[in-house]
């Protein structure tokens, strides 16, 4: 017993030597994504490197391997039985891979980045195409070592969705599609219809920083925990539970990007701002899944700051800072014209309703490329055809297609389907926490704090001791319900569109 | 001979993990001193002291010996061969601490700063004096294990300006003081005297910033390896060769502080900036001394932009972003105002004339201490009494006394000097650089890159190649002259001051 304790403390150690890494790493992205200057990224890259390198050595290390099977059976502390669990979980599928495959691999990844980038550049997916294929060759094999059920593909959504299985995904798209795509035939026949035109229009960017970081504040963000700065493309990131920030980007034109993009990330951020302390310093202080984390998002962005109570709320706070052109906008019209919706090319420029339909375009190709089905080859071409089928408009390029997203390029399969779950999980919360606390009225009141805690309660303070469908079960009560979405969408749509 | 080759790798590759641990510790610095919000510090601290206990590790490894101990003799590699000899200094000098000595040091260290910071803010000398005196044990110590000729501070000053010793400065500075404090006679008398009044009022700061910025790119500080950013404490910092970072600070009633406080600091950054890219990795990578270092961030201060020249080139760039005030001020007012000469408590504000001065009480301070001649309790009254005599000025409170500085309390003895052969070597690179280049010439026409190109074949380039006094001799053909110093205040001042 005492042996224990002793060989806890060692453990402890040993996960602050993994954290003092995983927090330098951090902050270096954290720099060279908002501030590192042109000529010092080549070589801040190789510092990167030997950090992840030496960070990967030790989740790796035999040293690791003595905590995990001495402490797994013995440890009675629930904490650090989660941690070895989760300690466990990277060791083992790290050691599975080769370590000259790895290294292979991590070349190919930074290597195919840029490739990518020149291809959208110049529009020319065959420049892309021979890097693409090599990439789905390493995530099959990877796929295969790391074992899998019944589709291959599982095994790489469990490394952004852990529980959720094509099985799962293809239960609940269809009929997210078929809803969604019914939903969007009625708003496209509406003869009632926003004008979002008059959003548009200079905005200077100081009353945009202005605004967002009022909402900032009001939603409860901890400034004395955090800070806000511009970058191409927002982020949020922890750096740790008591610095975690939020960048965003200033588009003078058009004040959406900053005020809902600031939103959205500092989502994020009241996630990593509210995991409980008790977790500091081990791997489960961070968000359960990528889909949970862009859940919370979502929710800000659009269940609180896309909603009519909250614009009730906050219109004369954005008058104050806004341009003369809104100052004559009725609330109303403002309002309609924040959700517009409009089938679009870009999946980042897409709104609420269509976004899910860019995920699935996105899963059926990458489920079908893991499993052989299709060829790199044929992506552009079934890109397009589904794009038609499923939104109704057709890129006139490939850059405004296949090449549009960086997820590919970086090897990430598996992780699209994340940004789907995100809705249909805000969604779920949001259904359940309607009930338990009256939402509307706090949103009036601007009581925003109420709703940061009822997430925090339910979802924050978990960080990973708890998988994300169990999450959505104890705190919606069932499974992963895509109706709620519906409802949700329908409902608001058909006030907005006037069917 | 083959053998020495595969060594020499092996030790490069020795020589990149050090510098991966350098540049990650160097960028947490950056941002703790600019960006990170008040509650991440804490977690933020226990990562630098474990990357810099990596760091120390690396630099006192037998590996580093083994490494030492056969390239010593056998490299023809000239840089690879100071390298080694700089690596041998790091690897002794902390050889000769025992580590546990060193742990309790780093600690003691980490504590009398927040204690020094006390004891200012409440004006109290006694809660700093117990902490003062472990330091200066400590350092006693330490001088002892590394060994001296003459004088035991001599094993301190080593840290900051190798070469230099108590010999050199007690040589220099009294005649130094001899001279200063008759010229300030001479300006005390003058009833010419300039109006430093005319220059504060309120000065916005983005037009403060929008000039600083401007200079700084005159100056041919590369902004696409830098950056500039706002802080409390001003400073310069080198994260690799091609990110040498720079901040200010504004103070909206006083331009002169962020103006000249950015040259200031551009001035050190064009020297990092410069370093011959052949050093980049090695730890020759960096200016050879804090004093060569201060001598070129002074020179840009003073010798160029506290020249007449300087103004008669810039003045209408300047009234391009001043306010109102200015457009009617003579140019001939505003030069004298800015180099007014006014004794005054604090070092940090002193001007180019009584800085110095500030030095010498500190070095005999200092020196009396760690000799054994003097104790911390007799300090305060001995600073007081130095003031009134060397400046004419005595502090009403430690505060503005005793307790203003830093340094002491981070345990840096012998630092200090430093600033003031800073002045010394400036003044005398001033005068060889004005016999070679067209000078006021240069200035008046902006031709600011031939300054800075002299700099950089002189002194930038060679990093840590050259020793600070090799430097002096090679660059002006004599050893230390404080003299330079002497007829450029006396000449300067003479015409400011009508005398």
């Amino acid at each position: 017993m005492d042996n224990v304790k002793q060989i806890e403390k060692d453990f402890r150690e040993l996960l602050t030597e993994q954290n003092a890494y995983r927090e330098a790493i951090t902050l270096i992205h954290w720099d060279m994504r908002t501030k590192i200057p042109k000529k010092g990224v080549e070589q801040r890259s190789e510092v990167v490197g030997f950090l992840s390198e030496k960070l990967h050595q030790i989740e790796t290390s035999d040293k690791m391997k003595y905590f995990i099977d001495i402490l797994k059976d013995n440890t009675e502390d629930e904490i650090l039985k989660k941690t070895i669990e989760d300690c466990e979980e990277t060791y083992e599928r790290n050691r599975k891979i080769p370590h000259n495959e790895f290294r292979e691999y991590v070349m190919l990844q930074s290597k195919s980045e840029s490739v990518w980038q020149e291809a959208r550049e110049n529009n020319d997916f065959s420049l892309f195409s021979p890097y693409l294929e090599k990439l789905v060759e390493f995530n099959k094999r990877f796929a295969g070592y790391w074992g899998y059920e019944n589709n291959i593909y599982d095994a790489l959504l469990h490394n952004y969705e852990p529980g959720v299985t094509t099985e799962t995904l293809d239960r609940v798209f269809p009929d997210l599609r078929k809803s969604l795509t019914s939903l969007l035939e009625r708003i496209k026949q509406s003869t009632s219809k926003p004008d979002p035109g008059i959003l548009t229009g200079f905005f200077p960017k100081a009353d945009q920083e202005a605004f967002s970081l009022a909402v900032l504040q009001e939603m409860g963000y901890d400034f004395t925990s955090g800070r806000l700065d511009e970058t191409i493309h927002p982020f949020a990131i922890a750096l740790n539970q008591n610095d975690v920030r939020v960048t965003t980007r200033f588009d003078e034109e058009d004040f959406r990007m900053a005020v809902f993009g600031t939103i959205h990330e500092g989502g994020h951020a009241l996630y990593e701002q509210n995991i409980s302390p008790q977790l500091a310093g081990t791997p489960l202080s961070t968000g359960t899944s990528m889909g949970i984390h862009e859940s919370q998002s979502l929710f800000w962005e659009n269940f609180v700051a896309r909603k009519e109570a909250f614009w009730e709320r906050h219109y004369d706070t954005f008058l104050k800072y806004a341009p003369e052109q809104f100052h004559k906008m009725p609330l109303n019209q403002f309002y309609r014209a924040v959700n517009e919706v409009k089938p679009s090319l870009i999946r980042i420029e897409a709104d609420e309703l269509t976004y899910s339909l860019h995920i699935m375009i996105r899963y059926e190709l990458e489920k079908a490329l893991i499993n052989g089905e299709i060829t790199v080859d044929e992506l552009p071409g079934l890109w397009n055809e589904k794009m038609k089928e499923y939104l109704g408009v057709e890129p006139p390029t490939d850059r405004e297609g296949v090449l549009q997203d960086i997820h590919w390029s970086s090897g990430d399969f598996g992780y699209f389907p994340s940004y789907a779950l995100g809705y249909m999980y805000a969604a779920q919360f949001h259904n359940t926490l309607k009930k338990e606390i009256n939402f509307d009225d706090h949103l009036l009141n601007g009581r925003f704090n109420e709703v940061r805690e009822w997430l925090t309660r339910n979802i924050h303070q978990h960080g990973k001791m708890k998988k994300p469908l169990q999450i959505i079960e104890e705190v919606t009560g069932e499974k992963l319900n895509p109706d709620h979405l519906v409802t949700y969408l329908t409902s608001k749509y058909s006030k907005i569109y006037d069917f």
